[in-house]
């Protein structure tokens, strides 16, 4: 039995990337890597100091030191994460060394670090600042999908291609409209996204329990030494400063263990996610080596196989596919966690971070590969058109049904259709020369009629003009309207 | 081993509640029972009938006739149910019964039901339909648990109790703020869950393959054999009636295999359980022997146990719990279905049926279930302010520590404070003696104001503030603000 | 806007299988019932109450009256589902009604019902008895699927086909091949099951808070009636004749708040149902109409579609993935739940009953629905054979590479494969053309070689040997084997 | 609104750790690092080659080679992984950088790498050789644990305490019986993962798709040089021959896309991280203020507050439940990607990777630091034994009810009981006085008779059997016994 011990170097990081290549080396990688959340917690930490210095009670000086010096690659991130274990949070590890540097380099301004406040105050702000970041990549890569698709909508109004349900070829549709769909699920994803970037991401701001009390007794103290008592409203004035620093939203109260936020976050990300993966799975199902309707950009290195050389692998598609099959199980996680008692809970915070690191690590690098899919996916006309004669005319049998029902009533014209059909299908014979020998449809249409009601062509219901609705309705978002 | 058969007399009922207390017999179970699923059924078979009347192409009395059997009382449930098998979906089969039934009682209609139409046009705007019926029952349940809580924040604004984080006491807050605090997630709910309810519960129309190739063609021999050539914008004309006729909202294209609709309902239900379900494990923490701040509304055969005469067990946040521990699996499981492949997927839509039915009534029951716990909670002041005391000072430390902080230092400050609060805790004597030791204290403040900071009502921050300011803006809705 | 009120009229049936009709009308679904758990719970109560006797303290006849009334159609069971709110949990009214019964029709024995017990002993043994009838049935359908695969296996060892990777072609492998990998899947989920039930499933024992102490105290006041002191040992007898009259296992300890049991019956459940979902979505991948190598089990009414005559889809296989894409989220709402609290959760315990239903009966009908499947699954050995020459050679690369490689080198031989499968597919033309105006090709091989290089029969690696080992790892299990 | 870059100064670690402080710095880290992770692919690469070499195709010399290079600080970690995106898996990287090497340092080798094989057995082999290097960690600390746990079971098998459901006092138990009820779980958590680790840790070796066709190739080409032609079995004898070299168990079957193995080993990591986050909810339950039976071991820096000097949070079983709240969801992500399709999954597979990992990690995590939890736990049997004696001898009501039924009746007395306990709640009158003035009960019990029987010594019920029995069924494993 292998019972070799786990190598001896593993150095710092436990994740560089290697079991996720779906983000690996994506800009949401980076925007949510553990440097990235390191320096939107020092982020927190200046705006805290300065929305307090703006209404008096740090000196401005402090605030500009503290602001200069929060700066993640000052402290050792490996450090606070280990030491990260004795409070059960990274923030008071990060308050200790970044009061350590402040107090080094700028002595006068060291009491004013985290003056006042709690961990989750930190922590959660710096959340919400890192979503920011990643949510206007995640919207960038989402905006540039919807422009491909609004090309490839356009230019393929009128391809035809076989539509298909439960696995089967069931009627005509156009890749235009194949097109579209994807276009308005991506189009109301990115919607949905920007207004929760705009109305969803909330600063945190209570202090040990939810009262600011800490801030408010500093602010207290402040007045008390000038022999003023304090005002009405300071712990709005300090989250309005706070807010404004920021640029996150004010919460109307703290939600230290009111967890919607970043549970709603979570399962906007989700269900992004979803929509980007279902567009993989179409265009894998596309892919198959029997159906051949389109192909993956190519470029050097990519779909390549460890063992045929023949393979051009619908990576792009599969990568994405893989962060669309977990983001829902750690969104899950997200919802689960509101169930969190007291005014912290024990636990149910601390289970949070890592899967919501995950949703936007996922759903972003699943974009961005979305993003290089759908800019070069090839489509491939004339095969959809062979796959759609494939069945010899059954594909349109729903329309000769309805043709015949008028005359036979509806119940016996599915009835002659699905005889028909059985017929053609086992016989091999096309279906036209299968419905000439049926007489009620004999007697009412000649071959040239049948011709014309079996072609494809002619059975694309409103998919023409569907995709032109959706055109419309998901057009350029004009410049202005952007975040 | 036990090898008995299972029992010869399961009844048609898989499921009358038994093993779901939190929604049995509650309005929402009702709401999304299968006869309640199948009556939308119907309703979404009648309102499409009535849609392609009002365009002409049905005879105005069949859609009347359709409508007027549209009943589920006439079909049976449990044949249909069993027979569903066949086509892996209910719709075959529903359509088959109440074709039949049709066609027994007004036979001109007959062939009208379900013309041009496909299983998931019927079974999803169904679902939609309950979805809309259950979200009024919860809207309205959570705003008596609004009204509910409103009161108890007011009444309570100063109601001192212990702030607890990581299970411990940390700085004192109100049960004013704790009662805000619910609101506040409640309200938010609410509101997320009306706006959906106004914008996010869309038909679907589509047709086999979501062209709407079907709808057309009856258009087309209508029109063919009224010498007429088929109109441009058949298509949106119908939705717009169908939508009229639903109360549903038109999408811009079908949604056959872009699932966020439904996954973006279960999402939102499953952020509604988590607020409910912090209120639970807020209840069940304060309500624990030991703490016993407050007790669950008494009544007869409530929180009984089946062996101990003297428990009144905290019943309703048990159930409430029960709800919010399953939703977000459930919601999950609508997530993943958005990977649906073609254009109607061969198993993932399958999946989305029951566990959206759970995420209704569960939500449901637990609002249900909520809406009676708080409107009879029981709040002990007196023992709020008791157990506040338990800690003998220690609760309001970090005042101790800002108040000595312009002297000490910060760090200094709460260096003192961690000695005295170990000497306390571990001596047993008050905070107050022992900080009385420690010179850099006593050389500051006397006994007398010693007394006043370590009075926990003298260290509430801002939580009279911040409850004021939650119930302003959860204030009543007003009647013409309703859905 | 839609606002009619809920159907009047729901009946008692909240849930018929209108929803989820992989289990509607099996037996996995009466086996799981409402009526079958009300069942076994009473079941518990007799068998608890027939060990006490046969320790002496509760009279033979009153265990013996107990049992014979111990009939779920005796009592209301939507009544007690209603009622069930009260105490969170369903016995508390099971018993009130159950022991009224008794009252009434054998007045000496109604003390002895439920005497020392605790809900959870009760309720938990009922789940496990009904476990233990499900998984009866489930294995049962895992045998029969077996059966079935084993001949599919063995009359397909030499049945060519495509294996595919990543959605496309990648080297030739055998439909038996295919076949045997279902077989183990199969056989190593029945065998895990068999252990799970003759090992897994335990009684539960422990009175109100787990010592048992209920049980033991009404022996202490039996002994003491007759002057005899309590004997040593009590609860480990009382725990053993349980066991007898249960068919349960005896676990060490109570397990009220230790619930590994239900979690790992439900973890077990959710593998097998991946198993079964496999095949389902193999089956979907090799039906589409354009691959067309396999076909469902043709059937009265199966695969109907409700608009399209000609189509007969995967009805079976589409119902088992909707069960396997479920299973896995209740299976984590167990897992999740064991973060119970106490000596009894407050909601944790609550939360477990609807999702272990159904873990049971979404696998138990995905097993019968696929012993359907298999049984009758039609295979199309020519058409997998004209697939496999689709890319005109380019599947068996691999093999050419591997040829070249002793003389080019590895990464050159691949290399010169890579360039011609571009080549071919670029251009249309046979991989063996191409390949004959490859230099380093064609000094080595003729027309000949290339013929018998390029055949995909000769490149199927082990494939028959390891079906053979498979057939017999995974042969015909003995009757005495079985549990 | 906050718009900055992600800062430019990422480094190369996604993840130092930060987020995730329950296994921030622990073996298990370290053992499921990338870093450990491509020395895991190496060993593969390695130990194929030594088994081919083995069996004569592959020189000895190359195969030394190639095993005294296989060192992952030879490759450059980061660059292997965002090169991963290409192939959608990490192996094609790494197996041209490891090539690259050979090549370099030994060429007459470097033909030997990956020689045959594919992605797939390189990965899967790596993962299992991960999982067993952790699994043993794992186990070890659950070794640890259980022999905590027998000291604290041993040392209180009569410290009195109350035992709670729903929240509240039921009846008496004891601490011992407590650590019991913790040990057996861990005890059998262990037994589990000992016989997974025996018996289910599979070896993956398959070919492109799964016939092992290009390892058969080889040496066919190595026999065809000799002018021997392949001998049976070959395919046997290669996994044999790696199932020796790797210490993995050999399959009957390539499982390229029957994933049951891995979401077994997930499923078991769920449970076991179940049973640890028992113990943390139980440390928590019992750490709160106001009920204070135990604490966490202190330590320098262990449960400190950013903000409050005085409290000392339950950290380690805050990290401990942090881990059991996520990997549930993580372990269903593998049970859903059971549903992979044809021969190897485009996404279903690569979505495996990170959630395994964080299964391994989290659990080994939490198992680390229950570890110290339990070693060093602080029990106050002081206070629980005035806990218990909190509600006046309402915590025994259940036995009065039993020792007044024979006499009253089963339902009369527990009314009786009901009456005395709501009369002794709501006055605060101790129940034996309260007692004392019902006719019923004065008749036939004197005060000291009521003293003894409400004495919660004496209802303990088995509770000593139990612990005694549990403390022998898992005492110490003798070291031969171990893995």
């Amino acid at each position: 039995m292998d019972s070799a011990p786990p190598p001896a170097h593993p150095g710092t990081a436990a994740d560089a990337g290697l079991l996720s290549p779906v983000r690996a080396g994506t800009p949401a990688e980076a925007a949510t890597s553990d440097a990235a959340w390191l320096q939107a917690m020092l982020d927190a930490e200046a705006a805290l100091v300065r929305a307090q210095a703006s209404l008096g009670n740090v000196p401005a000086d402090a605030a500009e030191a503290i602001t200069a010096l929060a700066r993640a690659d000052r402290l050792d991130l490996r450090e606070i994460a280990v030491l990260s274990r004795g409070a059960a949070n990274p923030v008071v590890a990060v308050v200790r060394s970044f009061t350590a540097l402040v107090a080094d380099e700028a002595p006068h301004a060291a009491d004013y670090v985290h003056r006042g406040s709690t961990s989750q105050d930190i922590f959660d702000t710096a959340s919400m600042l890192v979503a920011g970041r990643t949510l206007d990549l995640l919207t960038a890569d989402l905006d540039a999908i919807a422009a491909s698709l609004r090309t490839l909508a356009g230019e393929h109004t009128r391809t035809l291609m076989a539509g298909r349900t439960l696995a089967l070829h069931a009627v005509p549709t156009t890749f235009g409209l194949k097109a579209a769909g994807w276009l308005a699920a991506v189009g109301d994803a990115a919607d949905r996204l920007r207004r929760l970037r705009a109305e969803g991401l909330f600063l945190q701001l209570g202090g040990a329990a939810g009262t600011l009390a800490g801030y408010v007794e500093y602010e207290r103290l402040h007045r008390e030494t000038r022999h003023e008592s304090l005002a009405e409203g300071y712990a709005a004035r300090l989250t309005e400063r706070f807010a404004a620093e920021t640029g996150l939203r004010a919460p109307v109260l703290p939600w230290h263990s009111h967890r919607a936020p970043v549970a709603a976050l979570a399962a906007e990300l989700s269900l992004t996610a979803g929509v980007l993966g279902k567009i993989a799975v179409d265009v894998q199902s596309l892919a198959r080596t029997e159906t051949a309707e389109v192909a993956e950009p190519a470029a050097a290195g990519r779909g390549v196989s460890s063992a045929m050389p023949q393979k051009r692998n619908p990576a792009l598609a599969t990568l994405i596919r893989s962060a669309a099959l977990q983001v829902p199980a750690y969104a899950g996680v997200l919802a689960q966690a509101m169930l969190s008692e007291d005014e912290r809970s024990a636990g149910a915070w601390h289970a949070e971070w890592q899967p919501l690191r995950e949703c936007l690590r996922l759903t972003g690098g699943a974009a961005h590969t979305a993003r290089e899919l759908v800019a070069g996916l090839e489509v491939f006309a004339g095969r959809m058109r062979r796959n759609l004669d494939l069945t010899g005319g059954l594909i349109v049998t729903e329309r000769l049904a309805a043709v015949l029902a008028p005359a036979l009533g509806k119940a016996a014209a599915k009835e002659v259709m699905s005889r028909a059909a059985r017929t053609a299908a086992a016989s091999g014979r096309p279906l036209a020369e299968v419905l000439a020998d049926e007489g009620a449809v004999a007697e009412r249409f000649d071959a040239q009629d049948l011709a014309r009601l079996l072609d494809p062509a002619g059975y694309t219901g409103a998919a023409e003009e569907l995709t032109a609705h959706a055109l419309r309705r998901y057009a350029k978002r004009p410049p202005e309207a952007g975040p």
